[in-house]
């Protein structure tokens, strides 16, 4: 049974011990230029395991992300540091209990957790303060450098690491955040490469997700099938967040899938399948799109609406290169977008002057994408002076920044019909006059359409890491049970001929 | 393609309804009794939405477990309340934001849920101190009574629901909290369908792992299978607990399966397997353990082992009634494993001064069982009075208390082979010389057995819920692919001819 190609790799623990490597010279040459001594450590904090409620019951630990960067820890409980002089890591393991054993598992030495994260000194957590103190070469109370800071897409703030005998040290909570947030922006290799590796189970994924899609079946079914997938084949057990398995109308629900609306909705013949799903492994994460024809033939009107959604993803991949503004690239999407549906008559009149009222975000109304790593929004989108802009769909970017060399973002350009967004646009006075009424009711129960892929900027374009179909031809070839990737000799007659 | 019988049922919403009659029953009896007036509100708090650590990763909510008992309500951010006089049911539902029907979905009115959850009245959350003020007949503040209590299992405390404006009412921490604890130990039978609905989705799920198993797999990949079965056939997208997928060696940790100890061992030749795993379905839980041989055939050291644990597991089954003590069972499934044991040579001496010394808890270390329910670890193994005893084994027990009808309670005696248990013993002058070194130096890298029903206390007896193959030639057969239930006339002959 070939039911997969994948093989879970091995994790090089050099990729965390690039990343600290990374951190302290970019702290040294901060430090340096803003004429501070270049002492101190960088102190972390990882997660701890969560009970629900008032239970005992444990929720399947996931470890923080910034100390997931850092120190690759997959167990609860440590703290970790970095001597920012010399370079040298430490991490802080819990002392466990000796019931331990019996109820949870080999109490491991801690050699066996120097060796497994290649840091370079390994303490029980108890022994912190004494240990810091011992290796600070200063007079007078050590630094500590705490991760402290603004995460711009929950507008919460990072909980620095909290020690007793706090007063022991002296402490910064300003310099390390921004400085660790933008080390996680740029990638290196060795995470570019499980990035791709994340994109290739959920690629696949998907692909079984669009053969074995039937009406009759439940949205859940079809998540089912991907977890399934991504776990059984690919080693993954987290999702890089809840899957979004929406189909007829919940397609224009952009975060459908929560408890909620819980992908419980019966299939119907012709309904447009919209799946965002997407898989983590080694805390580093994908962030996958596919939408596509429940009972595989995609309509007229379907067509329409996800060509016009294709054009923006493709202009988008065609001009992402280092120097480009994001916020031009979504502007390029609506515009695209805003032309196909006009060739259609669904949108009438001037271009500049819809895209002068914001009227893509009508059809659109969140941002063409964001940073991805090891978390599925991932940080750094409004570096420190970067301000949020106000203006519909402008407001929903989540980065607005110049793109780098390096940078993993997604492209997830959609088209939606959403009554809470197309009733006021009717009503008012200015964009209605763009809306081709008439037209626009044939799509009233569409949902919606959006593609998205996540890309890595090169140095003189971008590479998209997802692998999956994307022209409706080849969606409707693999959803028929041709292999993928298509032999394009054989299909190549076909392109374009699709909708039939 | 017969994957599966399931299918998943409607709830009936009355099931909460009767729970909270059955509470307002309850308050009632106890206020009368302790002459105080039928007056005041139940108020219970929902569970909120948590996103992870400082990002806007949302954890897929899962609602809080009285709060789901007397109200079945799936969505976050809900208060509920009960007038104790009148027994009309209140729900407070979050007024959402206008771009929730962008992002999350339809904006449902209030008569939804008051239609979809059965209640009397509600309101919007905003609205609570008004309407509790409205409904109040008496003169003066009106009563809460609120939840806060021990949860014994965690030892953490239940949260009472905060409200702004507390000091409008007059409030009561103490009272409800035994009361509701003690009405869901006592299981309805629209409760009894969904739990044996749950084990009839983990039943399949597990005989579905016992029949794909293989050497060479990873353990992950078996609780996969299981994920999938149970989502996919049974409609269950939450599991009781972290499925335990322990092979060899691992099958000795008593959680295992946990981030620290993820389920990523490689099955081999010759290994035991022992899989503790359950579904959720609407709440309830169901809670399962198999063990057999990973290759489908047991050798006569894993029969010993498997035998001794199934013997204890049936003879509990075979006692368990109204007024039974559930230190007796416990004590009981130790005696019996402790008799196979000497049988085998494995431990010497007389069982009496076995028990008396506590050795069963160096094989079986943790409780026969718990409740179960909404909570895997159901609240109300020591109600008010009842203390935990201290003794080895005895400690561990989550209930010491009579058994009564409607009781739904799991049966899971183990034996395992665990070296910080052993050593241990075997270095105690007394414990010693019931160990037979030799014999048990064979089980070194055993890992031990655990099998686990869920069984419901009836008027004269009891019911396992549970449905699995249990005798090693029922395992045999079905890992072998014979149907089960198996065809009792066919299979009656090689009735205890297994391992040969």
């Amino acid at each position: 049974m070939a039911a997969s190609t994948l093989s879970p790799p091995e994790v090089p623990m050099e990729l965390h011990a690039h990343n600290r490597d990374k951190l302290v010279r970019a702290l040294r040459d901060h430090l340096a230029a803003s004429s501070r001594p270049t002492r101190g450590f960088v102190l972390l904090q990882g997660g701890e395991e969560q009970t629900r409620y008032c239970t005992d019951h444990a929720e399947l630990f996931r470890q923080e992300s910034y100390f997931a960067y850092l120190f690759g820890v997959r167990e609860p409980g440590f703290f970790g540091a970095i001597d920012v002089a010399s370079g040298k890591s430490f991490l802080f393991v819990p002392r466990l209990p000796a019931d331990y054993a019996v109820w949870l598992g080999e109490i491991k030495p801690l050699s066996f957790f120097k060796e497994r994260y290649m840091v370079d000194l390994v303490f029980y957590v108890d022994e912190l303060v004494l240990v810091l103190h011992d290796h600070s070469n200063e007079p007078g109370k050590p630094l500590l450098f705490l991760l402290y800071g603004l995460n711009t897409d929950s507008n919460n703030f990072s909980k620095p690491a909290a020690i007793e005998d706090m007063n022991k040290f002296d402490t910064d909570l300003s310099t390390l955040h921004p400085i660790l947030t933008e080390c996680r922006v740029i990638k290196s290799k060795m995470e570019l490469d499980l990035i791709q590796y994340a994109n290739d189970v959920s690629s696949e994924a998907h692909i079984e997700v669009m053969r074995r899609i039937r009406s009759g079946m439940k949205e859940y079914q079809l998540e089912s099938i991907f977890l399934h997938h991504i776990y059984m084949y690919g080693g993954c057990r987290h999702c890089s967040y809840t899957c979004i398995c929406a189909t007829g109308e919940n397609s224009a629900v952009l975060h459908y899938g929560h408890a909620a609306a819980p992908n419980d909705r019966i299939l119907e013949e012709g309904d447009m399948a919209l799946f965002d799903m997407g898989a983590e492994y080694h805390f580093y994460g994908s962030d996958i799109t596919c939408s596509f024809p429940v009972n595989g033939k995609f309509t007229k009107d379907q067509i329409v609406i996800y060509n016009a959604v294709l054009a923006a993803h493709n202009a988008v991949l065609q001009s992402m290169r280092p120097g480009v503004c994001w916020i031009d690239m979504h502007k390029l999407a609506e515009k695209t977008i805003l032309e196909s549906l006009k060739n259609e008559g669904i949108v009438i009149g001037d271009i500049d002057k819809m895209m002068e009222r914001r009227l893509g975000a009508v059809f659109m109304p969140h941002g063409l994408g964001h940073f991805l790593g090891i978390d599925t929004h991932d940080p750094g989108g409004y570096a420190q002076g970067l301000e949020r802009p106000k203006e519909p769909g402008l407001k929903a970017l989540r980065t607005i920044r110049e793109l780098k060399e390096s940078m993993v973002i997604t492209v997830e350009p959609g088209c939606y019909f959403i009554d809470a967004m197309l009733v006021p646009a009717m009503e008012d006075a200015v964009t209605s006059k763009f809306l081709n009424k008439k037209e626009i009711e044939k799509y009233k129960k569409f949902g919606g359409v959006r593609i998205e892929s996540d890309v890595v900027v090169t140095a003189d374009g971008c590479k998209n890491l997802t692998n999956c179909p994307r022209e409706t031809w080849e969606i409707e070839a693999v959803m028929a049970g041709a292999p993928w990737p298509l032999d394009h000799a054989r299909f190549k007659s076909q392109n374009g001929s699709s909708g039939a």
